[in-house]
């Protein structure tokens, strides 16, 4: 049987939780996983709870409905998934392919529980990876000219196929604040420096040019700004003076792709909260 | 105002979560931090619960009592503490004083919430340090002979002091039965190696001859089999050919530190449940 | 141009560099490279000199001939190499594909200047990635009975591509003597431990039963003992009493990937020298 | 018998090995230890020769003009050293007191071959933590108006007792033009930050407000520009949204003092080597 899992943000109170366990013992269901933090400075309590619907007396369209007083009460923003609920994502990719094949791996693996109808291609490179795992592919030919027609074209594919997750993997090309805006917190960029140090282009060159002792990557929501959305995660590798420029490049291909897939795999699990443009994981 | 703090283990069962928040919520409670986790080999759930105190309708002396009706419904063992019942601790200590200043100079800081009435020490190097700190210290003069007659003045000075955590700073001299007996799960050690590799004596020495690439060093607590109890926290440096054995214990020494810190802190913070010889840690 | 590569070792002595680069200066070559290390335990001398072939007076064949005055004066064992000299290396593969697959990837990305004729499958899964990739393949059924007998098949084709390094990638049998005697330091084996930290079998199953905190992977060559050759890198990752089996394994794979990746690069590039049962890395 | 190093720069040539390692072949010298680097965009040569004096036919004086025959050739820069040169270094240090213990600790522990005649404090705990180590301090009230008069007098301290390193241990003023001309590539900053992330004042707030995930220190050499010198040596720890801003803290002083410590260390040991405001790190 799947688990529901619910994700909850409010003002800090007395009797949250035992509110939130009581509806869910109630109905019969057994927690299999509650976390929960609360955030002092703004006095914001925040959980993930997840149960399983083995003999849970409500169906799922009744959860809501019901749950709706306690979340009146204490002033809740939540979400309601499943674990059934499979999301459908899509890669974008162009010329540098290595996070699209490792996602791909770990997809045909089982790593991820997620569905991967197709991936948006502007580079043949991707095109050319995709067709070796007979994954449906779509390339455009993107420039600075056709961009906003080309983000149309591809948001009518991503809503025929009821997209909600995005992935830029190594994707060269800004989207534009319309684009984003159908999918707040649903597009997760990699960017191949560690954030908030070497902002927008050539990350690697210009940590090469500072000549740090230690090179990063960070997984993030794509917001307006550039390079600026919530923080998943991030992660670093160590070089020295006798790592050239390819090397750092090289280096951190590796970085980039274990910072993605964890990233990836806890929005897949629900584990992400956002809030203040940055992340509580419940991992 | 102070906190409480439950540690439960029990089988996993529907209820836990509601009856427990529902008892807090009840008298008043404000739950601060919530953890919990299930082993699904053994069926055992595991909670962490803190709540405030404030206007908390239980005085402390009834929590137990009133607690105990849930306790015995779901066949828990728990632990009740209170944040303001500050841990009586004694740090052991012999001629490597690194781990001894670390912590000393964290306990003045501020960084422990503990009392260190004094310091058992077995080498003139300890004692030098507990002085220029100012803190009492007893000196033995151990051998295999006298051990065990030793460890019985150790005991005495422990109890007289109510005394219920020990901390082996690199203390050199393996404990009795007897003695561990008298604090189950209250005496951390530190191994200077990344356990189970390395077990016993000279493990620099052992790590050096294999050749590893990484070394490491291991908080734990003690049990009667040597190096071999449940692993509260482990972390690891890089090392390489032109590091001599010197180098090893140099680079050693900063984990040590590191390590150990770490599983105090956490043991003073009632973050710790040990069970299956295995520990988990709600941090 | 390509460069040459000397590596050496011998006791320590005056003279050494001086004589090695006053003969590479003598022939007209420019050092780009050179890294020495001492173990003064044993008094031995190691390098690993590296010059460009461009203008240099002496051809390849010329080289040993002329440089074996010096190297009989210092009683060096050394070997002489060229970059263009492209290594024959093989993949013996099973069941688990995760490091033939990343072995592949970066293959094809360049990372690795080697050739890689064929493939060694002992189970379907590394034949299917094989021929995803267009890589001939040769499956063998192996088992207790037969496996001297296949060894020998293997050992033929080897021997027919003139095969200088064998990358075993997850592979589950272990090699016979005389199978190992052919590839003296010529047999990469990525071990899903932190040795010498759980040896043999199931090591992920060891880790998870010892309540460690941390994990690793090991490569190193493959010698007469299992898992007790020269190690040539480790890495490790965290783990928590939240990580659940399945979980070790899925992290450990990424850590394989990157610990195997590393040695077989440096071992590509002639950075590794053993000794002792160690390995000097010149990285 | 110490020994002698020699760091240097220059145009890459060939023969520059062949050259420097005659010489102290010629002289009887034994080479201990060779580095080179070669930057390959700039064609710059870079190498750190250190040698035993034991019978080496010229005394200290004389080598650097038997030498010059040699640097003039290759138009080096070279600096040499001895190893029983002994440095004088003066710690610099204000309210937080960790970075200041721990050098003291590693000093007196022998970890650092150098001297520490006096200590510059400018808040009382750096004043008690030096008189707690019996090491002669001098204690400066410092504000925006006299600082220029302040350094003048730390200045003629140091000049009286040949000061020719200053560690910054958290020192919080920023040092003058006039005063760092004085010391090129001789003062040693802790920042508190993964440099260039978080330059300036309270980076570890600046850190909590955009959510990363990692934390950082970066050691490095004082220039004019704020927090932009030479980086030496950078490290990293992980946290996470539970870690308030006083965990990130205290996180982070371990950090500082293990990157500090590296830094003051290679410093110590000759083996770095400054250009285009980066470090070539010989370690």
């Amino acid at each position: 049987m799947p688990n529901a899992i619910l994700l909850i943000s409010c003002p800090d109170k007395k009797g949250i939780i035992a509110n939130l366990s009581n509806f869910i013992y109630k109905y019969n269901g057994n927690i299999e996983n509650l976390d929960q933090h609360i955030d002092y400075e703004t006095n914001t309590f925040f959980t993930r709870i997840e149960w399983n619907l083995k003999n849970f007396k409500l169906n799922r369209e009744e959860i809501p409905k019901n749950f709706s007083k306690i979340a009146n009460n204490f002033k809740m923003k939540f979400s309601l998934d499943f674990t059934d609920n499979i999301i459908n994502m899509v890669v974008f990719s162009s010329k540098f392919t290595h996070c699209l094949y490792d996602i791909i791996l770990r997809y045909k693996e089982g790593q991820f529980k997620v569905n991967l109808p197709f991936i948006i291609s502007i580079h043949p490179n991707t095109t050319k990876v995709a067709k070796i795992f007979d994954i449906p592919v779509f390339e455009f030919k993107i420039n600075d000219k056709n961009r906003l027609k080309v983000e149309k074209e591809q948001l009518a594919l991503l809503k025929k196929e009821n997209i909600n997750l995005i992935v830029l993997a190594r994707y060269t090309r800004i989207l534009s604040k319309q684009f984003i805006n159908n999918f707040k917190n649903k597009i997760i960029n990699i960017h191949h420096s560690f954030l908030p140090a070497f902002i927008g282009n050539n990350p690697y060159e210009q940590a090469y040019a500072r000549g740090v002792k230690i090179i990063g990557a960070t997984s993030h929501y794509v917001t307006y700004k550039l390079d600026a959305g919530p923080i998943i995660e991030q992660d670093i590798i160590r070089v020295s003076h006798k790592d050239t420029l390819k090397d750092l490049k090289r280096k951190g291909k590796d970085l980039e792709k274990l910072v993605l897939s964890r990233a990836i795999r806890w929005h897949l699990e629900r584990k992400i909260l956002v809030y203040n443009n940055k992340t509580v994981i419940f991992d």
